[in-house]
């Protein structure tokens, strides 16, 4: 394609997007496609001539947009936030147009140094000390692994430069809570320790870990032997939003010398509310701490913003130093390949540096606060209504709702009868939220936070899962 | 922003990337700036106020271009070609534009059923029989890290059940040569295997793995009561596209027991050639492939092609199944999430969809083609001239040069000489080659493959490091 081919198509595709954004309010929210169909408008064999293109992208909308799930549509109430912003689109463009590789600060010092910018940027928005140092992932769960690893090898002296976990030392062990998102679990796992070293500690009645059952834990495993290595503080659980005891879990991760990992996934971005910081009192005794800019903030995925306490620690752990990657500026600059798993990396820093500079703080303090005000505004409701029964504390946009009818109902009717509301909603395209199950009980979880959802949306929600529950 | 102010920036970015890909032959290939210069031009506090985005797009000529080293460039030959075609460029204007995610089917049918169709394209453009079966990862690092973690939970009968790599059993042992790109070590460290259990087996004078001693290592590590685990088999290493026995490799697997990974991260687009494909004979046998369509390919980074026999398996190692991202359709659709670490998905395939259709197989193979014509040009050039020195067979794209001026120079000498020479050439910015060490040599890596690059560019870069090699 030549440059001049490409002017022509991305005009087109530029207008094609701002269509796309502005029609959103009128797509059905869930993606309505049955498995396979999508697929079938392919042939299976590669095109062999070229030139194709512009077919590919007349087909956009009746290939593709069918099958698009519309996270950035203002009824998308499911799983979380993952905005992702017109400002953060034209980011990720003018990033694929330089083709740029930020694996070292040679390959293209932009790209490190901008990171270095926007990561100060974010650590200053969400009131974190500059002793926590930041670098962008792909993921929350890479993050998390990531931090597991590190804490594997500060609590087990490096055993990766010699026999690795296969030392048969005494066994190392992970906690995190009951509710604590699934990735802690897969991390843990892939990184070697074990199921059987990994605890999930009991909550409370606001489904926050219990500092006394964890104490116990820590507590019974010392006097089996083990060694405890890591606790994982959920600030926002993916489930409810609970928030753990951060500065009690830091006070015992002190104690015994534990890794201290807070996941703050969701609610990371509401921390540029100083009003919210109550919430992860304690953070800044964290070893390292994961949020992810690519869901409430709005910068598109993928840029996940892990910060720690000791960069040189990470780079131990993860760096690799090939005769054919070393430069003469090795000593003065950071070369990010080293600060986690994969070698090659996007300048994903230009999407947010693009965002926030578009949106700016005071903007975004805003919005974030109409999101709250949306759910406290959404809770009032559940409240005051006869029926519908709350399941947990809303201190940030998620709530976490089932429909009780009159009647004796077992658990096991309550859930069909909630999981039917849910798919009723779903399925009608004017709204989408998650049916989950919370400590046996199958609830309605509404996660309040695209950047496009005013109250009216959040009425018009309501209106429909009162109108499901009406339809049995 | 509104989607009219995103159609205005974004026709005006779309020509600032046009114009960026037409001026490039022009640009210094290395990036010039000195460590902090990009750095230093960005305020240290986060933007209160929003609406700056045109300024900050103003500002990328000046801020940001002098700050990329340019591997789209024709005189690009260092580390190895990472093209990002401008179809592909648009493909990730539309995935960010959607902004959808792929992390489950239902979460955007189009981002798995789209991935499942590109991956089936490129298994058959590479001729990669249809038991093997295509997922996108990040990076061929996080490709060989996710192959590790599944041969270490065969071998180890799903250890991360039970006590994880923490049981005190037969340690587990994985095998690479000791040419073996630098992700082997780094993902052998980060699954707990540690570095007493890797074991980098000696080359020949090709610098492929030599199989006797394989054969012999593995005999030792089973009369030592360890357990041979993985072996991992070079398709093009990274130093000098060295091909190791990949059959007698997969024989030794089979006796053993031993999973096979094949790390072709370069040489895998080259078996779009079937002209190609003597070089990894044997890989059907495999039980897991990496390569990475965003080196020579041209689909734009990150998208690295991870080819399993056992699916299943994979998902057995890798998943996590929360309620919250349970749906209806779970039993008859792929669930990506499941496939690899990070839980969160880009569409990624669109930009390979783009791409594939926009070039087509015939060009792209005569792309190719050209390619190696040029590397054996340059072979020819270099055995032909009084005072260079060729350090490896050339079966690729990749050259491996020192010079070796007149008079008794030692190793360290010599050293200092060529990079030197890769030094005046890469300042000089009219091309950029890679100084790297070859079993103790210091050398001149010249990697071609930029989709730029024509027989002038390097007749033009054989010019510049003879020129070079003369100002001493």
């Amino acid at each position: 394609m030549t440059p001049e081919e490409f002017r022509k198509l991305g005009h087109a595709l530029v207008d094609w997007v701002a269509d796309y954004r502005e029609r959103l309010p009128s797509l059905p929210v869930m993606s309505p496609v049955a498995p396979g169909a999508i697929r079938a408008r392919f042939p299976a064999e590669p095109p062999a001539e070229g030139g194709r293109l512009a077919e590919a992208i007349a087909a956009l909308d009746d290939a593709i947009l069918p099958g698009i799930t519309h996270w950035n549509h203002p009824a998308f109430f499911a799983y979380f936030p993952s905005n992702t912003s017109l400002a953060s689109v034209l980011g990720d463009l003018v990033a694929a147009g330089l083709g740029a590789q930020g694996m070292s600060w040679q390959t293209s010092p932009a790209a490190t140094e901008v990171e270095e910018v926007v990561m100060g940027w974010i650590r200053r928005m969400i009131g974190l000390p500059p002793e926590l140092v930041g670098v962008v992932q792909d993921t929350a769960s890479t993050s998390t692994l990531t931090a597991l690893l590190c804490a594997r090898e500060r609590a087990s002296g490096f055993s990766q430069n010699g026999a690795g976990l296969q030392a048969g030392a005494a066994p190392l062990v992970v906690y995190a809570s009951d509710q604590a998102h699934s990735s802690i679990e897969k991390a843990a796992l892939l990184a070697g320790f074990g199921k059987a070293h990994l605890r999930l500690v009991g909550t409370d009645d606001a489904h926050a870990l219990r500092l006394d059952l964890l104490e116990r834990a820590v507590a019974e495993d010392l006097a089996r032997g083990n060694r405890p290595c890591a606790l994982v503080a959920a600030t926002g659980t993916t489930s409810t939003t609970a928030l753990d005891p951060v500065a009690g879990m830091a006070e015992l991760a002190e104690r015994h010398g534990m890794w201290l990992h807070v996941d703050a996934a969701l609610a990371g971005t509401a921390m540029v509310l100083p009003e919210c910081r109550w919430m992860w009192a304690g953070v800044e005794r964290a070893d390292s701490i994961v949020f992810n800019p690519h869901k409430w903030m709005g910068i598109g995925f993928d840029f996940s913003a892990y910060f720690v306490r000791d960069p040189q620690h990470l780079v131990r752990v993860m760096s690799t130093n090939p005769s054919y990657l070393r430069t003469a500026h090795d000593a003065v600059v950071n070369n990010f390949r080293d600060w986690g798993i994969p070698l090659g990396r996007r300048f994903r820093a230009l999407k947010g540096w693009f965002h926030l500079v578009d949106e700016g703080v005071i903007a975004m303090q805003a919005r974030i606060r109409r999101d709250l005000a949306n759910a406290q505004w959404l809770k009032e409701q559940v409240d005051a209504t006869t029926g519908w029964e709350r399941l947990a504390p809303v201190p940030l946009q998620t709530l976490c709702l089932r429909h009780v009818p009159g009647g004796a109902l077992d658990e096991r009717a309550l859930a069909e009868h909630n999981l039917g509301i849910a798919r009723r909603v779903n399925d009608g395209g004017r709204a989408y939220v998650t049916p989950s199950v919370l400590k046996g009980k199958q609830m309605i979880r509404v996660s309040i936070g695209a950047t496009g959802t005013e109250r009216a949306d959040v009425e018009r929600v309501w209106a429909e899962l009162r109108e499901a529950a009406g339809r049995r």
